[in-house]
């Protein structure tokens, strides 16, 4: 078992990803779409979320598949990104045909990255035009790091950034994770340079220096002076036909890859969520087996896009914390 | 900071904790109740969950308070524990006053554990008494392991059990947790000595073998041949003044504990929940701040009670699964 080609959420084959950012600003939108609509779910556990369209995404509501989800720095304010998406893909002719009105489906999360060190005196919400931008140059390659939805992210201690992984398992399924790492807590032990990820790092792909050998037991470090310039959200994905309820409990098991990677997560500042996103191009023969193990994969690949994230990042003027790299690299 | 005196989630003033089994049916039931009654608040994250009054303690609900929360083996069979403890408390004068009727609120769990190598051919349920027996030996100290609800449990590979750990923090709030491991997961790294948990562990707590140094990036071993033999259930506790929101809060920052300590969990196949108790002895000065800590000392609790559980399991004739102190010990 190992990575996929790419080691990036767009070796689920149909998914691409887009990019956009503003280095003044320190913030971005990135954005996930398919060449087919896809299946997606949703579950949110942190306790200061910031979304759009997550009540349609509950099993039994009326639509199953959306045409994109969009990750965004921007607060609540960056939910305007999502709707630059919509209108994007509206003027394409993508979206739900409604009595031939074509509604795009573009559920969206948010990320608090206002106190960064950039410009937010913006004259106009720069959101819509971010949403566009990224959605525009959507492709299976992209960037980590400081770029997209992660250009403004922090963590406890060092810079946050945008994160993927992938997986390829024995059932011939693809799994992957994309995410945006600005969490409240740590994603290294102690501050040091041991991920919290490391027991599940493949190929060094987070810079392959193992775990960290000794452990404050007592971890509670968070990032107290931005205590609400938090949250980490995320995409599970999988080329596997997953219904919207298995799905869902994809996204949940998700969560834990969060758990492992991150210490603490899941705070009352968090607005931690995971959508998780089914192509459909591959059965589900075990809805059991295949929906525990694509859902532990799925946890496995989000922990190690965390690790990926913060590795990435790159420094900029005026960050109030330095990059991993910068630090240790 | 470091553990309370017991080291167990009764260091939290006012909560006791009994158990009852029966070695034959391998099984039991493990009770925790209050000298007075106490908010309670439950995070479902399992796929398979076995509950009882589970939908009363969302914080829109109209009981705040509850006056056991019940943990047992049996499956949907064991849920009639919880009504042996309430009826056992009704005997007591012990409930909610209604209308001069007194109606005990007693929120229960359970595991599977009807396929662990018991005589399960019972003639009567066993489960009201085992909850009246547990309920009349409730005390500060208890053990842990085999006993109680963890009498029967199992992991992927190792027995599990009965486990519980405290904390008492620099704000002077104690945190504690309980948990029945019986998981569908491994709570060591690779089925090897090393529990997940090591990270966190205090003073040998469990061993003392401190974290593994090599780790298997892709850990999916799971008890397959008793894949539905599963489920994590616990309470974590504080003397806190949470309300029921707040204590869900809490609820489901502590289901991280359990994802740090068990891989994988919160499979479709594990009914893993948390219970959050508080009893309002202290207050709570910062509600976001202590909301965090006290959410985060749970996940730390609860993920070294885990691994206390497992530890601390007793072999006995026709196990499935060894323990771990006769594997390692």
């Amino acid at each position: 078992m190992k990575s996929g080609p790419l080691n990036l959420i767009t070796d689920v084959e149909g998914l691409l990803v887009g990019n956009a950012e503003d280095h003044g600003i320190k913030t971005g939108t990135t954005v996930l779409t398919g060449e087919q609509p896809f299946t997606a779910a949703v579950h949110v556990m942190g306790g200061a979320p910031g979304t759009r369209e997550t009540d349609l995404l509950a099993p039994d509501r009326m639509v199953q598949q959306v045409h994109a989800l969009v990750l965004s720095g921007g607060s609540a304010l960056g939910l305007a990104s999502a709707s630059g998406v919509a209108d994007a893909l509206r003027a394409q002719g993508k979206g739900l045909d409604v009595a031939g009105q074509i509604v795009p489906i573009v559920p969206a999360a948010i990320v608090f990255d206002l106190v960064n060190g950039g410009d937010k005196n913006w004259p106009e919400n720069p959101y819509p035009a971010l949403g566009r931008n990224a959605l525009s140059v959507a492709a299976r390659d992209f960037g980590l790091g400081t770029v997209g939805a992660g250009t403004g992210a922090t963590t406890a201690g060092f810079k946050g950034g945008l994160g993927s992984a992938s997986l390829v398992l024995p059932s011939g399924h693809t799994v992957g994770a994309l995410v945006v790492v600005n969490a409240l807590g740590r994603a290294t032990v102690d501050g040091g340079p041991h991920f919290w990820a490391a027991p599940f790092e493949l190929e060094a792909e987070f810079g392959g220096l193992g775990p960290a050998s000794a452990y404050d037991p007592l971890p509670f470090a968070t990032k107290h002076q931005l205590r609400n310039a938090a949250t980490t959200i995320a995409i599970v994905a999988t080329d596997a036909a997953l219904d919207q309820a298995q799905a869902t409990r994809v996204a949940t098991a998700a969560h834990d890859g969060m758990a492992r990677a991150l210490v603490p997560s899941h705070t009352p500042a968090d607005g931690d969520l995971v959508f998780a996103a089914a192509t459909g191009a591959r059965p589900v023969n075990d809805p059991v087996g295949d929906v525990l193990t694509i859902g532990h994969a799925a946890a496995l690949c989000l922990s190690r896009a965390i690790a990926r994230g913060v590795y990435s990042a790159t420094s900029a003027p005026g960050d109030p914390f330095p990059t991993w790299k910068d630090t240790f690299g």
